[in-house]
C-alpha cells in the first residue's frame, strides 16, 4: 500500500489525515540552530547534501510526521541561471546579479539540472536512503510568476513596483522570462523525481498580488504548463499547487491539474471545499500562531480545522504558512498527537462524501 | 441631488461611474512633495488644518474627482491614546509606547475627539468650506483590529507575530483592547461627520492575516459595533469597509450593515458579484500599477473594469490599492477621462440588474 500522504493526495480512502508542516525543517528547532551557526551560511546548508539531508530529517527524528520535505530553497533554481544569491542578514534573499533589461532575459541560459542542481539530486538520494518507514519526501519548486518577481525586484518586495511596471509596460519580457523559468522548473522536479521525490509541489508565494486576470495571463499557465509536463513523464507523482492569498482563485487552480491545492490561513475552507468540489485534495491551514496557544487550545483548534475540511478524505492536515521561528517545539509535539488523535474518526466510513 | 458619490454607495441610478483614488493626496504629485518637504515631518502635514487642507485640494486642483478624501493617517487615534507616533525613515511608524503588556491595555483612555483630535475636525471645516461643486469629503479611519496589530507590533509587522501571541494566548486581554478601539473609533467617525466629511471609511488593510473564523471573532465583529454607532446617530452617511485581501470573507462584511464595500486588485470580481448580490455597492478596484502602462492600454482596462462590475450602479471606481509613488500624474488624468468617458454606457438604463 502506498504511504498515507499520497493516498490522501490521490484522493483514496485513508485511516487517518496525514500531517506535515511547511518550514518542518527550520529555526524553531534547536539542532537545526546549532547546524546552522555551524555551517554560518544559509545557503551552504543548501549546496551540502550531507547538511541538507541531516536537516531533512531532524523534524522526522522528534515527530510522527508523514511526509519530509527536502530541506532548499526557491531561490537556488534562478542562482544557477546565473543571477547569483546572497542571503543578507535582516534583509532575506538578495541576487547580484537581478535582471534589468531585455538583455538580461535573453541571455537566461536552459540549464541541466543534473550538472547545475546535482547537489540537490544528490541530497534527494541522500534523504531517500535514510528515511525509515518508507515515509515519502517532498520535492519542491517555486512558481514561475513567484521566482520572476525576486529575479525581477532583486530579492525580497513590498510593492513589487518593478515586476508590475515590466507586467504593465513590456508583458513580453515577461512572457519571455516566465517562459525559460517553466522550462527549467518543469526540467528540475523531473529530475527530482529521477532522484527520487515522491511528491512535487509548486510554491506561489506571489500570486496573491495579482489582479485575477494577470493571474490567469502571469501565474496559473505557466504552473499548468508545469504540470503538465510533470504529469507527462510521471503521472503518479502528485503536484501540489499553493498559492498564497490564493483563496479566490481556486477554480482556475483546479483546472491545471494538479492533485492537490494548499490553503493558507486566511482561506474560507467552507468556500473552498464549495468551489473545489472534491476534484483535488486540499492541504491546509492551521494558523501558525496556534501553536502559541496552551496544548488545550490547540487540540480544540486542530480538531476545528479537522472538522471544516469534513470527513471523506482529500485533507492534508499542515500549517497555512510555514512555522513560526519563535514556536515552542513540544507544541509541535501536541500538534502531531491531536491529528493523529482526532483524525480517524474523519475517515470511519470509506464511502465518499462530496466536500 | 446628492452628488455622484453618495448615490453610487446608496446603489441609486447614476449616469456615470463615480471615481476617487487611495492615496489620491500623495507623494506621486510635485505639488505635494513640496509641501511635505516644507514641513519637514510628515505628521506636521496631518496636524496642521491649513497644510492637510491644501494637501487634501491638490489633487481635485489637477482632477476631476468624484470625492476628496481627508489627508491624515490611521495612527494618529493610538497616538493621541498615549502612544506616541513617530514616523522613521525607510522604518514607517513606530511607536514610542507600544502595548507590551495588561496593565498598558486597561489603562487605554476613552478619547474625547473633540479635545484630543481637533486638529483633524479644523482640517475638515477648512476643507468642506474650499471644496468647489459640492465634491463631497470622505473620511476614514483604521479597523479596530488593523489599529491594534499596529499598537501591539509597535509599529509595521511582516508575520504579526505579538499581536497573534497575544490572540492565541490571551485573547480576552485582546477584545478589551478591541472593545477601546471600537468605541474610540465610532466617536471619532462621528466627530469627523459632525465636522462635515459626507462619507466615512475603515481601512482593514490586516484582517486579510486572519484565519477566517479569527477574522469573523477580531475583525468583523468591532467593525460592525461602528457601524452600527455611526448609522444609529447618522442613518444617512454611507459607510465604506475596505479588507485587504478580504474577497473570501465578504459574506461576513455584508452583513455588517455597511454600504459599500472596497475590493482589493486581487479580488475575484466576478465571485464578489455573485457573493454580495447586489446588497452592498462594490469598490474598486484596478491594480495602481496598471497606471505604468501606456495611455491606450489604460483606457482598455479601465474599460476592462467597468465591464466586470457591470451594468447597473453600485459600483465606485477605484483603485484596489493606493496608488504608487512613482506614478506618471499625466496617466491619472488618463485614468478620470477613462472612466468619465466609458463609464456612462453602464448605466443607460436606469432599471435594476441583478448584480
Amino acid at each position: 500500500m502506498e504511504p498515507l500522504l499520497l493516498r490522501a493526495l490521490k484522493r483514496q480512502p485513508i485511516e487517518r489525515t496525514p500531517l506535515w508542516i511547511m518550514r518542518q525543517a527550520g529555526r524553531y528547532l534547536p539542532e537545526y540552530r546549532a547546524l546552522r551557526q555551524e555551517a554560518k551560511q544559509f545557503l551552504t546548508l543548501c549546496r551540502t547534501p550531507d547538511l541538507a539531508c541531516q536537516v531533512t530529517l531532524q523534524p522526522l527524528e522528534r515527530y510522527p510526521l508523514d511526509a519530509a520535505i527536502l530541506f532548499s530553497d526557491i531561490l537556488i533554481l534562478p542562482d544557477v541561471m546565473g543571477l547569483g544569491l546572497d542571503f543578507v542578514t535582516h534583509e532575506g534573499p538578495v541576487f547580484r546579479h537581478p535582471l534589468q533589461d531585455e538583455r538580461s532575459i535573453a541571455r537566461l541560459p536552459i540549464i541541466d539540472p543534473a550538472i547545475e542542481l546535482s547537489y540537490v539530486l544528490d541530497a534527494i538520494r541522500l534523504i531517500k536512503a535514510n528515511l525509515k518507514d518508507k515515509t515519502p519526501l517532498i520535492g519542491f519548486a517555486g512558481s514561475p510568476w513567484t521566482v520572476a518577481t525576486y529575479m525581477v525586484e532583486g530579492g525580497s518586495s513590498k510593492h513589487f513596483n518593478k515586476i508590475k511596471k515590466l507586467l504593465y509596460a513590456d508583458p513580453v519580457q515577461l512572457h519571455q522570462l516566465l517562459r525559460v523559468l517553466a522550462q527549467n522548473t518543469a526540467h528540475y522536479l523531473q529530475a527530482q523525481i529521477e532522484a527520487g521525490v515522491d511528491v512535487v509541489m509548486l510554491f506561489d508565494t506571489w500570486g496573491g498580488v495579482l489582479s485575477h486576470a494577470d493571474f490567469l495571463t502571469f501565474s496559473v499557465p505557466y504552473m499548468q504548463s508545469i504540470v503538465t509536463e510533470v504529469k507527462k513523464k510521471y503521472p503518479n507523482v502528485p503536484v501540489i499547487l499553493f498559492t498564497k492569498n490564493g483563496g479566490r482563485q481556486l477554480e482556475a487552480l483546479v483546472e491545471t491539474g494538479a492533485d492537490a491545492l494548499g490553503l493558507d490561513s486566511g482561506a474560507n475552507v467552507h468556500l473552498a471545499r464549495q468551489i473545489t468540489r472534491h476534484r483535488v485534495a486540499l492541504q491546509g491551514n492551521l494558523d501558525p500562531a496556534a501553536l502559541y496557544a496552551e496544548p488545550a487550545q490547540i487540540v480544540a483548534l486542530v480538531e476545528k480545522t479537522l472538522a471544516e475540511f469534513g470527513p471523506g478524505g482529500g485533507h492534508v492536515f499542515n500549517l497555512g504558512h510555514g512555522i513560526y521561528p519563535d514556536t515552542n517545539p513540544e507544541h509541535v509535539q501536541v500538534l502531531c498527537e491531536a491529528v493523529r488523535n482526532l483524525s480517524p474518526q474523519f475517515h470511519v466510513s470509506q464511502e465518499v462524501v462530496m466536500r
